[in-house]
């Protein structure tokens, strides 16, 4: 009789975004004539730049003829994609990356999921709280996460990393040592960033602990500030212990088309083992490479045309960004993010729990957000917004939310 | 300091493509005047249809405009698609299978190495021997396979079926119990078929033991016959033990386009717990959905005009495999497969093994097949054509084959 992965049945249901769907369902059918606004999920709202449309249009065109068809594609990426990306990407700002270090995927949120096949059950995790759900779940699915106890809605085998206002939401080095650290920034869902000496910080200990850093640089195109660093590769010693995943998802829009890339320099080892080869082996056996069309508008991406378009669709978000932080600012409440990233992450009023606003700012003026207890103990009390709307919905949100009565 | 999965060390190198890399590339060197015809590789060389490309135009007109802009899909795939897939694949041909039943991905291989994530490391797999092979090196990395002995090509832990001219490369049940069956037909490599009687009794035996059947049915849309199942629940009971992988890579030619889909119905259980719960789990937390582009191209696939224009896309496909068949046998050789399939299965001439045929074939004439041998020990003398290549190329390896002495 076969039998089922047990790990499976030890996960917690995902009630965060189900639960805020039955809810905004349920206030839609007593409210039918009330307008929500939605600033809950992360998902872009403006349309493709025109760089893009017209290279996805020239490369539907290339695969409705023989002469141009491509069937299957390089495992890894197309070279012309690759190759754009570690020079634009790496090499410009002075991290030595090779194009064949790059290897394309259809984003980030599968390679954050599958990224930890490569790695021993035996190792034990380290992660910021709040979180992405993925590090943990991905994790606790291959049964590396020991037990969970929904009291604390903590695993018994993970290293929790608190990030709350006092440090900055940028975690300490941990007490106990892990084997593999998950980063992310800016920092997904706090909207924190960390400077480049404090991640050469991580990386130094991470190398004189043996550690692995899978460091997750999703919304490095929302980064305005100098000191912070758009990759781990711009901290030395970085090649030796760090893998970065990115994303074309919040720099151009691609949710829908689905575009990441990770990078595993050759020098990063486990006694004699590259992990560039291991992974090289799982992308060959269990993935079949990204569509050409979507290389070919990820390539429009790194065009002169590209670069344009999409510098001004990130002002766009990051002006809903500033409207948010400065209109909660000035309306009393303590808010942070918003300036690298994308995200605003807010302290409840009136001490409410991160649940208690939600149904707040939902029944009183049917504004939609998420609520920071979702993404980890530690994100009890807070709440995310995100800069990803319409700037006609961000600013009648905001009007809205200052007319909230606690 | 973290340590790697193991499992990975244990994986013989993918010797097959890259040794007919190595070989192909010195022959052209050593002959660069001399055409090579390519009948090696299962990849498509016909463009897409021009209902695909309209299809495809009209989903990047959507992407380039805010009010017909699409964001992350759905995980499950869009209803648009997993109805159309449910109606016209299952319902029509009197299979009970519902849209939400339909998890729409990148693609079958991916399909196939996942899959195996929701159940238990402790069970036992069995597959065809030869086989694709990503069945075994995907559950090899899991750490399902036991060890492997180079001398064999074989796991210890793996349950090999033999297929073989003698049982008509369609295996007899197994005398150890397996837990999880890999069966896939329409058969790659060997382009074998097996009746809806036989596989009955297949569904059979997994309910009597306990197993689950990975059906793999890629190749579906090359049945001619009226005896051979299109899919596993044709056959009774199936939605009590089967999960069935489709794709559109070769009905459709998406090889560089990569759409597929799995089914998992409700009633497949262990114990109380639904596998499509679990394949849910999985694709919500480790997968993000497939482009709109794409899903709106495999829409098209099942309109009116896509329908019409793949048939002719196969039938052009399946002259070749005629043209194969019909000139290997004329000329002497024993043959099977190409009828219900785009695979020719030869057994090579004069007692030689998989590869002195392949070095003889690439260095008398100039064509590049399979060595059978590469997809299991029961491949040892055989070789595989494939009839993906131009009618031209196809009609010039034939002639070139004729020529050939031993």
């Amino acid at each position: 009789m076969f039998k089922i992965n047990e790990n499976y049945l030890k996960l917690p249901g995902s009630y965060l975004f189900s639960a805020i769907g039955r809810k905004v369902a349920a206030y839609s059918q007593a409210h039918p004539d009330k307008k929500i606004i939605r600033l809950g999920i992360g998902d872009v709202t403006q349309p493709l730049a025109p760089a893009i449309i017209e290279a996805l249009h020239g490369a539907v065109e290339e695969m409705g003829k023989a002469e141009t068809f491509h069937g299957y594609a390089p495992d890894q990426g197309y070279e012309f994609l690759r190759s754009v990306i570690a020079r634009q990407d790496y090499q410009d700002r002075g991290c030595q990356i090779a194009a064949d270090e790059i290897f394309v995927s259809d984003g980030a949120k599968c390679d954050s999921g599958n990224i930890q096949e490569i790695f021993s059950l035996d190792n034990r995790i380290a992660v910021c709280d709040p979180v992405y759900p993925v590090y943990v779940d991905s994790n606790a699915m291959a049964g590396r996460t020991g037990s969970y106890d929904a009291g604390t809605g903590t695993w018994s085998n993970v290293i929790y990393m608190p990030c709350s206002m006092e440090n900055g939401f940028v975690p300490s080095l941990p007490e106990e040592k892990p084997d593999m650290i998950y980063l992310c920034f800016p920092n997904n869902p706090t909207g924190a960033t960390i400077t480049r000496a404090q991640l050469q910080e991580w990386v130094d200990y991470a190398i004189r602990t043996g550690a692995v850093i899978l460091y997750d640089a999703a919304y490095e195109a929302y980064i305005s500030e100098r000191d912070v660093p758009h990759s781990i590769y711009e901290c030395q010693g970085a090649r030796n212990c760090a893998i970065e995943l990115r994303s074309f998802s919040k720099n151009a829009g691609f949710t829908g088309v689905r575009l990441g890339f990770t990078v595993v320099p050759r020098d990063l080892k486990c006694g004699d083992v590259r992990l560039h080869d291991l992974w090289a082996r799982r992308h060959g056996t269990k993935y079949n490479g990204a569509p050409y069309i979507v290389q070919r508008a990820g390539w429009a991406v790194y065009s002169e045309a590209g670069r344009q378009q999409l510098q001004e669709q990130v002002a766009y978000y990051m002006e809903n960004a500033s409207t948010i932080y400065k209109g909660l600012t000035e309306a009393g409440y303590t808010v942070s993010g918003g300036i690298n990233a994308p995200y605003i992450w807010l302290k409840t009023p009136g001490n409410m729990t991160s649940w208690e606003f939600f149904d707040c700012l939902l029944e009183q003026v049917g504004v939609v957000g998420t609520p920071g207890s979702g993404f980890g103990p530690s994100g009890e009390g807070y709440f995310r917004l995100t800069a990803f709307g319409s700037h006609e919905n961000t600013a009648e949100a905001l009007d809205r939310m200052k007319k909230l009565t606690f």
